[in-house]
């Protein structure tokens, strides 16, 4: 395993690039760092400046005295592979690279000696063609987009590996505003050297990672990505959604990032062998991630609906007869016989369960409690339909009451406006699980089974 | 076509059912009513009240006498036979019945003599077992759900027609939320005498409505409907949704709204020979209405994709080719000189258009001025990462000139946090149709199409 250490937690930085001018990448990075209350020093380099942002400003790399963890390159292309040079020099071992106009645009020489000088020095680089790194945990904040254009996420347990920084930047851009926590956002570029396949490596080992979110457009390295992934996924779940899907994305790719992406057949079918959740989009690769980052290993995957709306309901158990591999729960007569006490005439007692549209918080209290009991259950779909007025914001303890007691996964469902948002934020914050429509939490909950089983 | 007139745009109205207390249907009714600034007179009945919120109460429908439009029924199920034959005999032929415990929960004869007895007296029925109707034109409000838990939408020109009052309250609750506008929204219930067929006919001569969502979970009357919906379809677009796709589903439809849902792939194959466009979610149902409600015929399927971000530009491809009716366009040589003329050598001029990162409003106007003057280019799928900074908002008003000036369907997406819902929000003020997600835009691209072609 490769040690990135100093890519997400150095003590020292410098900014190559650094500039006075504010709206510059060069002037991004360092007011980025400033700004997220990054704890290590901050070297800014650039030969014409002598501060910015109140930091002294270094002539250049061999020019700072001083012990430097990690260097930031934000120059044209055709002047990095001196920087890295003067780098080597200084003993400096971990280069992220910014700068594009490599392989990408097909300059492949410009690359492969840089890639070379690397390897011969034994020096690590990710990048270049890369939007920057993320560190929640450690405030390492080196992506070149200003703050007020793309909101910072609160430290959390996903990482976000995306060899795009456009895919990257706007999905986690969204689901910091969705209130979705991070723990790492890596932004790999053309992975000269340091590929996809050693950044998930290195993440199924940090603690802050529960769970890895990967875009790609193609693999650096085959077997090792097979080999490596194989023992990853045993740790941790993996989602990843491969860009390139089609012919024509495929070739599109090969200008992009400059890989070729391959037979998406193939890709699906390796996904599938190394035990990868493979989204197909970007809005599932977020519903997984969700889940992951807060549902434990069910016993199976028999589910029971429960619901307070007959025809979502219906549409729930549709969707669950879409899946492959989930199964609706059958539950016992003496649940039944528990639950006739309780309900209604006008209440059905089946799979869907529906306690039909003047339940109230009691009902709910009910049907969760029981069907936990029952043997024949092991996820439960609870949709809550919190327009009807007989429901109260209790209903948010009572459920978390029950569900902090059982072991077994539940997923909430509830669809609407301010009121419905309130009632979810609620539930979010005694961290369960709120899915706005029944296909996206059917689809997650497939996607956990198809992960343990 | 059956004259509905009378349940969307009354001008006097009673409530059978009336209450005093606060929170139950026959207050919140009457509530809503007076809430709604609905026009019209309001007559509440209840034989043991002399005042409800202020308006004067009448001991029975014969003590009223007034003309009366329509006469909405909150009561328990046994007695609104005995109620529909006192509104004949006062010449009230339009009724509409929110009150459940018919056919749905097995009270079969319940609910057909209620039937026979309408049929003989040639009155008008809708429901019984439905959630009412709403009218954002007229101001009507016969939802029996409180304004504080289901906000209620202001008036556009989607209608949406629900046999499930929970998928239609929820629907209608978060459609509202992200800023929809409806003309009507009809639960229809057990359609015991007026059916779906009914209620779409009449909107498809409703002025009011553009396009029409439907989520249906039995038919009543498969002859009508198939005669009926060929002559609507050719009028205006149906977006319809259907429960009890599976076999469990089909079996918890009958127990729901007591009737049979049928076999999935039948629908399906009905839905196409009606050119009904068929919906797999409420997420994409929505979708597609909003792209119908805004976009006018494109004259072909060749859709152009414009974007700052290479990766998003690959998902988009992706999704375009996994549709069966959209073709990548490809531009002509002398559009392809044009563009070069204008941009730097990193972009990519091919499809996707690859503006790349640094961007700003002068590429994007380049590229759609000549893109929209491309006879290759039907369509236009233009991604705005707006987390770059050379981005400001006076994008907004350079596309939204472009757009205007032409005939050709464009449709934005644009992912992200608050600059971006703030984007979206200026965009939509101009009617520029605004999606988050490549795989949502491109699937109603694929629905506008299907419709037209």
């Amino acid at each position: 395993m490769i040690n990135l250490n100093n890519f997400f937690n150095p003590s020292s930085i410098a900014i190559i690039g650094a500039s006075r001018k504010k709206g510059k990448v060069g002037n991004v990075l360092v007011e980025n760092l400033l700004s997220s209350k990054f704890k290590g020093k901050i070297y800014p380099v650039n030969p014409k400046a002598k501060k910015i942002l109140n930091l002294k400003c270094y002539k250049s790399i061999l020019s700072i005295k001083k012990k430097i963890d990690l260097v930031v390159i934000a120059i044209p292309a055709q002047y990095v592979l001196n920087v890295i040079k003067e780098c080597n020099q200084n003993g400096i071992k971990d280069i992220l690279i910014i700068s594009a106009g490599f392989s990408e645009i097909g300059n492949k020489m410009l690359e492969n000696n840089l890639k070379d000088y690397l390897t011969k020095n034994k020096m690590r680089m990710i990048g270049p063609n890369c939007l920057g790194i993320l560190d929640s945990h450690s405030k390492l904040d080196t992506i070149f987009l200003p703050v007020n254009r793309l909101k910072r996420p609160e430290a959390g347990n996903i990482s976000f590996v995306s060899q795009s920084g456009a895919v990257g930047s706007a999905v986690l851009d969204l689901a910091t505003f969705e209130g979705h926590k991070f723990a790492k956002f890596i932004s790999y570029g053309n992975a000269s050297t340091i590929d996809e396949t050693d950044i998930l490596e290195y993440l199924s080992n940090d603690k802050d990672t529960k769970v890895i979110c990967l875009y790609l457009e193609g693999i650096k390295n085959g077997r090792k990505f097979i080999k490596v992934l194989k023992e990853i996924t045993k740790k941790k779940p993996v989602i990843a959604i491969k860009g390139g899907a089609s012919e024509q994305g495929n070739k599109a790719t090969l200008s992009h990032t400059g890989s070729l992406a391959g037979d998406y057949k193939v890709y699906s079918g390796i996904f599938k062998q190394l035990n990868i959740i493979q989204a197909e989009t970007l809005e599932d690769m977020l519903d997984y991630a969700y889940i992951f980052e807060n549902l434990i290993k069910p016993k199976g995957n028999k589910v029971q609906i429960i619901t307070n709306g007959g025809g979502y309901g219906i549409l729930t158990l549709d969707a669950v007869s879409k899946t492959k591999n989930l199964q609706l729960a059958q539950i016992t007569e003496k649940t039944k016989e528990l639950l006739k006490l309780h309900f209604p005439r006008t209440a059905t007692i089946s799979n869907p369960i529906d306690l039909v549209g003047d339940a109230d918080n009691k009902r709910y209290e009910m049907a969760l409690k029981y069907c936990l009991e029952d043997p024949n259950v092991d996820l439960i779909l609870l949709i809550v339909l919190y327009q009807t007025p007989l429901l109260t914001f209790e209903i948010t303890n009572i459920i978390s009451k029950i569900i902090y007691k059982s072991k077994k996964p539940i997923v909430v469902v509830s669809t609407g406006g301010k009121i419905i948002k309130k009632f979810k934020k609620i539930l979010e914050e005694k961290n369960i699980v709120v899915y706005t429509f029944p296909h996206e939490a059917v689809k997650s909950l497939s996607a956990l089974v198809e992960y343990y089983f």
